[in-house]
């Protein structure tokens, strides 16, 4: 019985989950994410192999996500940041290396109505859905949803 | 020690789930929520009250919340349907009742480029959170991360 | 030999037809639609069972479609008002019901340039065509084409 | 010599004035509206009968201005709230019905510059005028300028 | 007893209606409109003198349209293809010559999303309808309503 | 007991009211305002000190705004005609000088729909409320809500 | 000594001046050009050779522009109806023929507020200069100018 | 038999016209329109007495056209610099002094592409006619336009 | 063994290559073309079937390709100059006459910034794909290309 | 060895600085500027004269400039407050008296992003150079910088 | 007799091309377009030294362009994917280098409706000419057009 | 006594400066900025440590940024050349690292009205000013300004 393999990625200026502006993200950071996820699907978290890789560069990311469809793996958590908005060629990344994704966002960036380019996704219509709002636990819901997608393919 | 209450309520259009469109929505009803929810919570759901209400009209669904807010709802998974992209009144009610929100929708409506109205959420911006694109486990996953803060509140 | 159903349906400020405006709209109202009807299609009239609703609230009309839908009515006769501009609820109503529908109006609305607002439709893309501008006639061009349609699928 | 009979119409989410959110909207309700009527124009508010309704929906409310119409309304008073920026229906309805309207606002919201759907009324063009920014005397300035509109009829 | 002589106009690309993509826009073309006409009218039909045009230049329309006017033609069906969304010059010809119009199309242009520039009719706003959707029985249908026209205006 | 003293400003094109065009704005000028806000406020009108000025050029008006806060204006009634829709400059005066305002028209100009330019204004934000559409009766409107503003600061 | 040779060029819809809407154009036809001329420049509309061409289609009128550079005409005073508006072929023909050119109007179309496409003139950039709102006069006033800067560049 | 009294205005920046940029607006002041009026009507230039204004700031502006109105002055050659493009209150100025007035540029601004801005005159939708390019001339021709519109009203 | 048959077409303002403007478009007409290809292809080009149409009317150039259709025509280069941004007709043609088209441009038309409406193509979305920017060789590489195209369809 | 004289202009609103909200613009006036200039160049300054003018009127402003230009004044640092975003005029001036100008702002409204108005400078072309954001220290470094650019020209 | 050499560019998800959506973009990868290249130019070909680079960073391609500079590269072939749309930097990059480009695409990018971010290229004004919509093929014209470009200058 | 330090940052296609196009950006490269920051403030120069960095590649400048604050610089002077007009990420660093920065630039791109992509800056709201125009004196006017903000935040 194999295992569903999951890449957590976080894009630029997020390297410092933690410690930048903790009033606003929360003093939690990448590490407490297993943990998260264990509290929240108990025993069946253990079915899941988490890998991290954080970047501050366009095409790093892409070169990163490519390996990540070389090795097969099984979800993508992406957090990419303010590429979200700006970034066409991360879409068309996230197109054709084919791997289910799920955008990641800490705050509810849906929310903000200051200012025009932050309202619209360029990757979100590349992937199967978007969770934001909820701080770190952003991504143990987005594991939690790969993993229900992982496990429908698979049985 | 009390419970966690949750109110999920349906926007218009959405009182046939399960039987609308079943290769787009899946073929799983409301009913099927507290299971899911279950399966992913485990025990703790015990801890969970759900209530559902569906309406199609605009002002029935702001009278629901408002007397959600008087019963001292705990927390309110919210698909509004079309009304997310053109009710402003929903959105005022959000912001006035004060109960924590998550707009939920089944498929990842940020991924339709076809219609630019669809492309943006009034409510959004009075929810804590969104969580769009993963059929009836949007709704599992919203009650997932509404229980979470409500812990933290309670704690 | 079944015959063939339609459902007329009126959106919000048409209830006063022949009272409201007679100037604009004419002095006719919605019991003149039978007889318009003969008058254009002869005997074959006979063979249409026409019903009529009129609703000020979006979730009513709504409600009422979804009744339609139930009912296995042939076809729809919807002058949607002012929601033809705004309801994307409605949109939705009609794309998932899959009754046979068409957009009818009394005056042309796409003549009407002084608010853009009123220039464009939402609900039409989910009609197989639009009957705009000839005043009550434009009801009996409708029932005139649904007929006709369900002539082609029911032969 | 008739009385001048003034409807008062409140919106979605206006039903709880004096309990939402005071320290915006302050802490009077609609039943402080008389008296201020009467500390603004003394005596002569005897002469002005005034009643009031309130409600969530869009089709609610074209109900009631119709009814107005029938019952022979002299002049309205409408707090539309987020309907004012969203309802072409209600709009028509104000076209058609011919009952002297004047807009009201609690606050300024031609002062809102964050979000532009705020910025335009689509009811404010079939309106005689609007007044907007004074809290509940709001209302009562739009009934004293309903009692001079009716007073200039009326003489 | 004078007749009522109605010109049909087709635009650009509409000379090889039954030809052209028929699955799109069915087999038949421009000569089996009498046959429509009569199978709605019946016996009416008789008094209906239908003339036929298509050319594929703005100028060359605008030449035909103005003979139609000197000839006292009293009805016009027009489909202006693409010229719909251009043609300002067409429009303007409309405006002065004074024949009452209806605009014509096979397929219901006002459901296409995918082109802002075929959303807006710049001809209809000098028409006195509007139909579209319905094949070639759109014709069929546009010339009964301009038959009830000139009955009004001639009785 | 010091009195109320509220200075009405008069922008562009406004120094011949009752002169120009008197079957739009009426045959009243600015000598009837006295008279107007004693009839509505009565007795109470003899604690207000009206002053009034006006001014075709905008820094004209910006001088006597300057002016007026080093006298102490208490409240100020502005109908700053054409520049409530260009005129920053002006916008940027009453945030900065602090004497509570009302902006004023004498006519609806948030029904006028065919100059987009004239449905924004830019001085709006930066006071206290807006009066429109009643004629020479918006200045005395605006006078009793100063009245008030300033009553309910001085008490 | 040569003369001074003038193409006066009319586009789509403007081949019944003084027939068509006199009310609003007049009731002078082209004919009239040759005697206003000389109304305004006496003796020297001697040394002015006036020609006319009028057509519906915007590649006869592009024939016949190319025709008039080919035939050495001094000067060009056009009228081109809509494709003022909207012809970009025009434009590039009086981009590259050379001959001077003042763009016409009968009416002050920069006045028309109602339809924004009115609002622009894509031939306009490529003239000397423009007048409109002059009637009949309008061309006389344009053959005025012409003959001005012919004079210019011919001593 | 009275004269026909026209007064030129020139709005900011043209105070030193022969002197600004005279390779882009020529050598000549405006102490050259006498003779350049003479030089195109000839001895009728006698009956046309001119006044000419100049003046850089908005109100100042206005306030010269009020007076104008004052005297009866016959006509109005404006060329309003800037302010074509961003003055609302000399536009509505035009509106109810009930002058007669041409529009004058000294080039043909509508031949600018590359200020967006500069494309549309607020002021035109209020004067009789535009002339735009024909440096000094343009005044002369604007008197002409404004002595034959003199004749017609007067004759 | 057949040939392959291309007909190239220049739209309006075509008609003169070698001769307008040559320091931008060069010295070169159509009759270079076939030197050119041959210059390219070698031998190879001894199986293309040149052909050329030039016209500036919108109607006339469709009337070409329909014409083209019948013919049997294997592939179409087509520079339709300033009807490359405004029609519709022409796009729609391309459309359903299924010849393989390849967009022509003596310029790099993408390269424009002054005038937005020349930055997008209508035609350019049915045809196979665009080459410009490389004068008189742009339309031998589009042969080229063609001929690319017929190989691959026909081997 | 002459000496470099730069004039300080001060638009509209800016004549109370150090007064007007010193918690946003500092309690320096202009007096300061001076020791400002010198604590920055040091004995350089002494060849710098400096005067300074403030205007609430654009058409004051322009006269001001206008004097410079005559006067010979060889640099200007120019803060035209609210006009900055307005006034085509001003720019306009800038553009023709042809002395070097630096925009000049206390804060910087580059990044203000709430009034989409703000965020464009219209007289931003016409200068060599803009500094924004230092409070009275940006009119310092802007004579800083104007003394380099006129050291550079007259050595 | 040197020889011409061209460097190909492909930006990012460009580096499997044979690989990606071969349904799409075809089963040639890069290491094909030797061949093509000579079967379009046949012997000429051997003149032509062509070098390629693939990156998926915005920075790495501006590097290697500066580097391609430096070392007197003759002609770029290059397609920039998603960068093409995005960004400013490139498009900068191109305008100093100095080298003549020609911006490649496998697809007809100007085609695709569905994302008007898509629709418009930011590089395309630095470069030569464009050439889309042949697949690989599309890479051998550009070099062929690069080719002759080198050869005109080079004779 | 500490000194100030302040790193200067150029972004892409900034790495040549003194070479690339000196006619527009001057013969002067960045090793020119220690004499010209000394040339205007004199001695206090000393106290003032310069450090430099390039990078074409956004994500590689982010890393420099992040590693600046760890570092505990003390000011930021920042020309991000293209990535000002496209790089949210880049704002959202300057947020979050809180080094007080000045954006910088050799020209004045405000004054460019040709792209309006380059009228907006992305980073500009998260910098404390703005000096452009300047050449690379607008380097050394940039670290004046930093330099006082560091010494008012010092003292």
């Amino acid at each position: 019985m194999t295992n569903c393999r999951i890449l957590v990625v976080n894009g630029p200026n997020l390297g410092n989950l933690g410690v930048r502006e903790p009033e606003i993200y929360g003093s939690l950071g990448m590490d407490a994410l297993p943990g998260m996820v264990e509290s929240v699907l108990g025993q069946k978290a253990s079915r899941i192999e988490l890998s991290h890789y954080q970047g501050n560069g366009e095409g790093q990311i892409i070169d990163r996500l490519e390996a990540a469809r070389k090795d097969g793996v099984d979800g993508l958590a992406l957090n990419a940041g303010a590429y979200t908005h700006t970034s066409l060629a991360l879409a068309d990344c996230l197109a054709w290396i084919g791997v289910p994704s799920v955008e990641v966002h800490l705050s509810n960036i849906f929310g903000r109505t200051d200012q025009p380019l932050r309202q619209q996704s360029l990757i979100g219509r590349n992937c199967i859905g978007v969770i934001a709002g909820f701080g770190m636990m952003s991504y143990a819901l987005a594991v939690c949803a790969l993993w229900q997608h992982w496990l429908k393919k698979n049985s």
